[in-house]
């Protein structure tokens, strides 16, 4: 039987998956635009991020509206407050990838430093943890929740890998520095990124099972703080 | 006259102020074992981060308890929502310390590049705006929140300057590239740890006001992305 509650709910459902989908064209916008060199892709996603801004307002209204109304109580409770805090890092992840628009708006006025691999990999898999990650939400999902969690190693790799590799450019010719500095800190939002997909991820288990894992996501990867 | 839900809310803002002192901690230690290279106090902040990820877990389970089983409205449900949002920031200032103690212990082991004097600083600043956000939520004090988003500025500008200096280090002795690297990603922590007190006093004021503020901080100094 439908009840008064899931409408809203539902709504609530399409304002996050909103969210996620603009989240993951704006990583790869902003990612695109370094690829291929051209500033007004990179400025497309400060225009994304307010609409992101906007949708994280709305939903948190939408939340505390319906806690106060609707006094939810076990699954309607803990969908509420997962989706609360889904929608905070979806916002993060908008500012993340503003700061490599940014950067890539700077990078992009001196010759590129080096045929880019894996930070268009990283983006593609941080977009991808991304909206696997909603959809467990959408679905109810624990199996695929945990296994985005796990795949947060594998962004780490890349990202110490791209992080050496930068390093030695640095180090064998300093010309290179500023740009070189420029893309480490584009690979540190990219984990980030990552990071904030598996926080996705743990509220999506935490919404299932009523069990809060963060800190302890042992079988999925866990998502501790980076080394790089 | 006491209501039952009193003593609860009392219990959950004891925890935050510990989590909050925690927080604090963790950003003097991480910091002042690079100043006194001292490896055994950037360890301390291992030991501390666990603790802050149970109390996180702590006070989750306290405001879920209270939703579910106090169905609270108007005043005491924003302040059980800020309190989640809080513990979720605080939570993550410790993984940034614990990021700016993994690269101290890394550092120490090698000659000091410079004397340490803007990050000390910005360490100290960045605390400091933790203790006033919390003081201005036990206390709901708008007006010291907003005060508080206001100093976020003065922080990107000093990791600005450190930005600039460590680059011109690099360019004019490419055998810092490494240390100088390193000290350019503890300023970006110190710099995030302070968005995160940005984001502290804007859900005091929500709490105060009913009127969800981020992203419009303005008259507060605003926590967007930032250039470095």
């Amino acid at each position: 039987m439908e009840r008064p509650i899931d409408d809203e709910l539902n709504e609530l459902r399409r304002n996050l998956l909103e969210m996620a989908r603009r989240a993951e064209e704006a990583i790869a916008s902003s990612i695109g635009a370094l690829a291929e060199r051209r500033a007004d892709l990179a400025r497309t996603v400060f225009d994304g991020e307010a609409a992101i801004n906007a949708l994280d307002v709305k939903v948190d209204e939408s939340c505390l509206r319906l806690l106060a109304l609707r006094q939810p109580v076990a699954a309607d409770l803990r969908r509420i407050v997962s989706a609360m805090k889904i929608a905070s890092d979806l916002e993060r992840i908008g500012d993340l990838a503003v700061n490599i628009a940014e950067r890539t708006i700077d990078l992009i006025e001196l010759p590129p430093l080096k045929p880019l691999l894996d930070l268009p990999l990283m983006a593609r898999l941080a977009a991808r943890m991304v909206h696997d990650a909603l959809d467990a939400f959408v679905r109810g999902d624990d199996g695929l929740a945990r296994e985005v969690c796990g795949r947060d190693d594998e962004i780490d790799k890349l990202n110490q890998q791209v992080f050496r590799e930068l390093l030695t450019y640095m180090m064998s010719d300093p010309s290179t520095i500023g740009r070189a500095v420029d893309l480490i800190l584009i690979g540190r939002s990219l984990e980030r990124i990552a990071d904030h997909a598996t926080n996705i991820g743990e509220d999506v288990i935490y919404m299932r099972q009523g069990k809060i894992i963060k800190h302890h996501c042992d079988e999925g990867g866990g998502n501790g703080p980076r080394a790089a």
